[in-house]
């Protein structure tokens, strides 16, 4: 339904009525004070107030999601969908986020809070949205079927420049379609983001040149000053590179805004800091809104973990958060590209493709999967390249390795 | 202790051992991955490791603080203090975030991760800090002593601009010091921001024209895009305008270093969203840890609630803040005022006064105490004055109620 209003949709758990609690936030977001105004007219509610526009009971909690000091057990719980006339929050994202997401969480009497869905009216289609997404992320890489295969430098802190280059030129040769930096190096002492630049990308000239193949490299140009940002940036376009990591989340809202208005580079998003969003059920946001956002501020390629990640995620959040950054919001345009990684070395890649709706419209990213190769890292490289044709052509892993030796090493030493 | 090492203390729950899981941490943030690599010398961890520094026992919780997959309680709880090398972060804020921040509530295992302190050393004191901060504050709003007793617009959204300039009016008649849009008041299409300022400063200027009392209008300019913030910052520059509402999470730390640069204005920091970082005690990041980066990112300002607020923030919760925002970084310039705020009438300045340190550098700011008072907004002003009046000299706010009939009609219709 898209009219003008902004929909949200709050995961609410509350000693008291959750009835009561809903028509509470709606009216503290809007107009509330604690205590009778004589300003408040109709007039004034007409122009902004929020409404409650459906709630969907849950079952009962006995214990509160995080600690609530008014309330005891049992605790109700419901979503809640509330309504804001887009008249008043407009189409910034900083309003929004005060109006609908922020203030929400300090009211009183809540035991949970999560931000399930945000429905955003067609008026938010002002914003950008990704400059290359996945289209224009297998156009720079020049892949124009089949997922791409990518990597990260390995060790991810403490090489210099020249080391780092030389991780890059083993990439290069392995036949990877994309190489990152990790998103925890961004301007160290021993290794400034200049000097990476300097060293890498002759590296990455050469190998096109030698080869006609085009890696995207994405340099670490995050910094909480966007001039800085920038100038990194500008660093990187010079030099003849064509993509970056962004820390979104240590960057925010603004930093990525200003990014997104002057950037010639592919935006590789990764969002640590989210799991402080979603590691509580009962608090934060979920990943289907919070991408929504980051999205239309103009992420091209976005992480979202993968099967069997090393990391807390369960298996169907990811799927879940796969299934989110591939549905449109406005259009299919504004979908990036989904990264799959995280302790991901191929064994993973047939169960990623049934579970994934069977796309191969994604970044498929080995760290540890390709330089701890015991063949090296080419051999990782053709292992994670086989392990997704066994997918494609629903075979099993094992079956496909019977005639594949890399993969069939992989799976030795890490299936 | 400064040297050249970050320190951050982290509140850990695991069903591990809290020893291993800190050791993990501290791998996973400068080199780790999940399979040995060739190229991790001794040499790279050196240039980048970060150290367990400490661990403080706690005692195990039976239940988890959010669920964890792996384990089985009891869950053990300690606080881990991890040492991250200057070279390996650098000063940017962004890399702060997602080295010693960020990642590590990613990591497996866990079932309470929570940041409490964050040591930064002397190199950070490089950030601009406040421009204000207290002495500015109080020489911008020509107050020598005494808390700076401020209100807000009420009803804060749905008040044309003509309307919002007529609070304005009564609100100067009423002998402020300073006032502010709802932090939920930005730039909506029935109160663009450029027209409020058209409305408000003819007020304001008035008022410091015919009775010499410059009373400080804090605009909300907060935009996610730092272009328009800036345009906002600027066209209230341009008309006379001193201050601003930043709502530091909507913008994020880019936003705030941008518009910090550039800015005019005392910066009037609101921090809705935090509660999400907080109201879980297992998860988030404490108040003393958030508070330090935007300080020094710059904010002069900043809202903490209050004894008794309408929030769900309990009082011990808000003193700590006062005394957070109070305790000087690099040095005592910068800290910023504290914002003493919600749900606040007068009847909470003697134990405010007595509970963060017998100090009067604050802002005590009272919406529907000011607007809602029997005796109308002038009388509210002066029964908060009065009530401050009695926290400094030692009184009972009834003894000194009993000479002062607007303290006694607020104690009367709130106490």
């Amino acid at each position: 339904m898209k009219d003008d209003f902004i929909r949200v949709t709050y995961r609410i758990e509350c000693a008291g009525s959750i009835e009561a609690m809903a028509a509470k936030i709606a009216s503290d977001q809007s107009t509330g004070t604690f205590t009778e105004l004589p300003g408040e007219t109709d007039a004034v509610r007409k122009r902004c107030a929020a409404r409650v526009e459906g709630i969907a009971s849950l079952d009962d909690a006995d214990t509160p999601g995080f600690p609530d000091r008014d309330g005891a057990g049992p605790y109700h719980r419901g979503d809640v969908t509330i309504a804001y006339p887009l008249e008043a929050i407009g189409t910034d994202v900083a309003a929004l986020m005060t109006i609908a997401i922020g203030g929400v969480f300090a009211a009183r009497g809540l035991s949970g809070i999560r931000v399930m869905d945000i429905d955003l009216p067609e008026a938010w289609s002002c914003h950008p949205g990704p400059q290359f997404g996945i289209a224009g992320s297998r156009r720079m890489m020049g892949v124009e079927r089949g997922p791409m295969i990518a990597s990260i430098i390995k060790p991810s802190l403490g090489l210099t420049p020249e080391e780092t280059a030389e991780v890059v030129r083993v990439l290069c040769e392995a036949g990877v379609d994309f190489i990152k930096d990790d998103e925890k190096m961004m301007n160290p002492t021993y290794a400034p983001l200049k000097a990476r630049v300097d060293a890498i990308m002759p590296v990455i000239r050469d190998h096109a040149e030698r080869t006609g193949k085009q890696v995207m490299y994405a340099f670490g140009i995050s910094s909480a000053d966007p001039d800085t940002m920038m100038e990194n940036h500008d660093y990187v376009v010079r030099n003849g590179g064509n993509a970056a990591v962004i820390n979104i989340n240590s960057i925010g809202y603004g930093g990525m805004s200003f990014l997104r208005k002057r950037s010639a580079l592919c935006l590789h998003a990764h969002r640590n800091g989210w799991d402080i969003l979603t590691r509580h059920p009962a608090l934060g946001m979920e990943f289907r809104a919070y991408q929504k956002i980051w999205r239309l501020l103009g992420v091209d390629q976005f992480q979202i973990n993968g099967i069997r990640a090393k990391y807390w995620e369960p298996d169907e959040s990811f799927v879940q958060s796969f299934h989110d950054v591939m549905t449109p919001i406005f259009s299919p345009d504004d979908r990036p590209l989904p990264v799959v990684c995280s302790g991901q070395w191929g064994g993973q890649a047939v169960e990623t493709y049934n579970r994934t709706g069977r796309t191969l419209d994604l970044m498929y990213l080995g760290g540890g999967g390709i330089h701890g190769h015991p063949g090296g890292p080419t051999a990782g490289v053709r292992a994670i390249r086989q392990a997704w044709e066994a997918a494609a052509s629903g075979q099993s892993l094992e079956t496909h390795a019977a005639t594949h030796p890399e993969l069939a090493a992989s799976l030795e030493k890490w299936g």
